[in-house]
């Protein structure tokens, strides 16, 4: 089956799978995990032939680690399907209902988006995670991962395709995208596919971004701050501040630029300096900051650059509005922290940054779908329309109006014969 | 000011608007009232101006007649801005709130997306309602009306800035965009710019699409469907029939295509011919229609044309099934009803029609903001994500995620030694 054939069915199951029941979806995620297990070996033995590949290829050691896709790892993608199965139904909540006038009544009710097009980096539990999200939610998937894991994904989508359409879903609704030519070709196909959610390096999502009109969902940079306020408990700014910078470089949500208030560098930086030395993190620092401590200087590309590394940019700023302005002109909208004990100041940061994520006394790391109980993300957006921050079920979701008369026409209320009412009521859609 | 500062200055707004109390910006909308009401006879003035030139042009009568803006439209559109100041603040509703572990709390908060461009048609009306709803949510707007209305827009433009600066508003929030230079210009703008609305012809609508990367919310075409099931009440589908395709022609919620079930074609449609007939409507029939009334036959391109005229095609249909079918293939998810006594057939049909309005037993017309009892909207969205059919005050906005701790890093939870609890928590942010 080519792309377009592929793209064609996702789109064909998108339909009915939108009116498929809740009992249906979750026996089906049911069946997901049931699959998988039956099928370790199997799964076990694509994995193997990827794994083999990375260490001839000479692939860095985390990264064949992530790829590895065991029992183990299978177990923990099956709870994580047990627990998708016990959130409650996305589709057809009543979102909100108005009688327009006497029997003629409006109601929002939530509905699946339709196709969607997630292309994902090489950790394979990714694909499964991302599949069940989208069968939950009601959505058909097309599905690209990393080529590392070809063999592995390869035949995580053949176990769940079989699975769920012998629980009663309609095939087509899982399409895997096999090659990067795969992925340049869909772009085009904006009849088609409702949204694409790339996860990748920045200039791959930019790359996706500049070459297609179907709405993305991501984020490209990651330029997340850590504030600390010349009210903050220093000690709690020192763990935040290496928490956020070092619990884990290679990643969005990880601190890039450190702000601190004038009044406490003097103070607060040799206490930094000694507790990033000891984690091997090399700082740049501003003018002032380089009076202070012993610093690489920062250049003017230092503020607006993801280091994704153990590297950390540091400014003295005067005041909280030179933070939130820094802030504002050098972040990407992901995930920015304060530290201070005054809750005006907290309060005032949170309003003003214009980020996705704002963060009081605590690690910008908290920034993802599994600790924010989300049950899992499909992404992490910077864009300021329909889903912002980690992206779970909620962001996988648009509502439909459905309006219910009794042969009500306009022509009645042009004329002033009849009236609207817009009385709001607390009731549910009948027609879900 | 250039396009470009006007752009920076909206952006620069944006900000601290975001973080205006709702009483400020209720009352910089009541002044806005206050100031139309005061500066009535320079609107009227300008106004003169621009309908003397659209009288020299030859503009056709209801072009002009939609032009004028007098004192009797000001006072509608006063009482507008009245209403708007009674509807509920619609930034820092707290969406959801979790423990995420004791002292840490987590708050999804509305707020406003931030710059948004709306290009519309010729009613200077739109210019008041638009700017007030983007005021009322908290959003910097970049205007851009008819060339017709250039005069009159630029007044109220000037009134609406005057009034709302006087009464603590930021300075800058509103611009407006005077040529279709400056149109072109803001669509590579995509740092600064966070959402278009384009209001206009198909033609236009496709171009803003394919020359921004920018979000776009609106719609190209609205082909709109009324399915006549095989279980509906002939009489009342009469009705919403001439209604959704008589009431008004011009517009994108017009019924364009009729499908009719096989089982009644030839009872219902002779009645049809009639109505239509003396509504002079020009019938544009499938092979089967053309055997049993006067018509032109369809050719395959009328399925997917907007006529925006006295012209309508009709289908007749095997089954329900054949009806989704054909919407879902050749209609433009706008607004498309079905006319019926089954209630299980009405519900297959809301379910499984792929549009943003899906209506039962009522005409197609109804699928209106101010209808729909929004308040206003800003335009009519056929997109899959964000917002969807009428967009009022809700669309115009988006969420933070507020995490509030005491010190939690992440490096606490990765070890093990602390677990999250995840409880729903039923409370408001205490930081709006």
């Amino acid at each position: 089956m080519g792309i377009h054939e592929a793209v064609n069915a996702a789109q064909a199951a998108a339909i009915p799978l939108a009116a498929i029941e809740a009992t249906c979806r979750n026996r089906a995620l049911a069946a997901i995990a049931e699959a998988l297990k039956t099928n370790v070996k199997a799964i076990a033995k694509a994995n193997e032939e990827d794994l083999l590949k990375a260490e001839e290829a000479k692939l860095a050691d985390p990264l064949r680690k992530r790829l590895r896709f065991d029992a183990a790892r299978i177990a923990q993608v099956c709870d994580g399907i047990e627990s998708l199965i016990q959130l409650a139904d996305p589709i057809g909540k009543t979102l909100q209902a108005t009688e327009l006038d006497s029997d003629l009544e409006l109601y929002q009710v939530t509905c699946p988006i339709g196709v969607i097009g997630v292309i994902f980096e090489s950790r394979p539990d990714a694909l499964v995670q991302i599949s069940t999200l989208c069968l939950k939610s009601g959505n058909a998937v097309l599905l690209k991962g990393g080529s590392e894991a070809a063999q592995t994904n390869k035949i995580l989508a053949q176990v769940i395709a079989q699975a769920t359409e012998s629980a009663g879903i309609p095939a087509g609704w899982i399409q895997l995208m096999e090659t990067r030519q795969d992925v340049a070709e869909i772009l085009s196909l904006d009849k088609a596919i409702d949204l694409i959610v790339p996860r990748g390096s920045n200039k791959f999502v930019q790359y996706i971004m500049n070459n297609t009109h179907i709405p993305v969902l991501g984020h490209a940079d990651g330029i997340c701050h850590v504030y600390v306020d010349q009210d903050a408990d220093q000690e709690m700014a020192l763990r935040i501040a290496v928490d956020s910078k070092c619990q884990y470089v290679a990643v969005c949500n990880a601190a890039e630029t450190l702000l601190v208030h004038a009044s406490i560098a003097q103070e607060f930086l040799p206490q930094l300096e000694r507790a990033l030395t000891t984690a091997n993190v090399e700082i740049r620092g501003c003018t002032k900051t380089a009076s202070m401590i012993n610093c690489l200087p920062a250049q003017a590309s230092d503020w607006s650059t993801e280091y994704l590394d153990t590297v950390l940019s540091i400014k003295i700023v005067n005041d909280l509005t030179e933070a939130i302005e820094h802030i504002n002109t050098y972040g990407s909208g992901h995930t920015d922290s304060i530290v201070t004990s005054n809750q005006r100041t907290a309060q005032r940061f949170m309003n003003l940054v214009d980020a996705g994520n704002v963060f009081w006394n605590c690690s910008t790391r908290f920034s993802d779908g599994f600790r924010y109980g989300l049950g899992a993300e499909v992404g992490v957006s910077t864009h300021k329309i329909h889903a912002r921050g980690p992206v779970g079920l909620d962001g996988l979701m648009i509502y439909k109006w459905k309006l219910i008369g009794k042969g009500h026409i306009v022509a009645d209320y042009s004329t002033g014969e009849k009236c609207f009412s817009h009385a709001k009521l607390s009731r549910d859609c009948p027609l879900t």
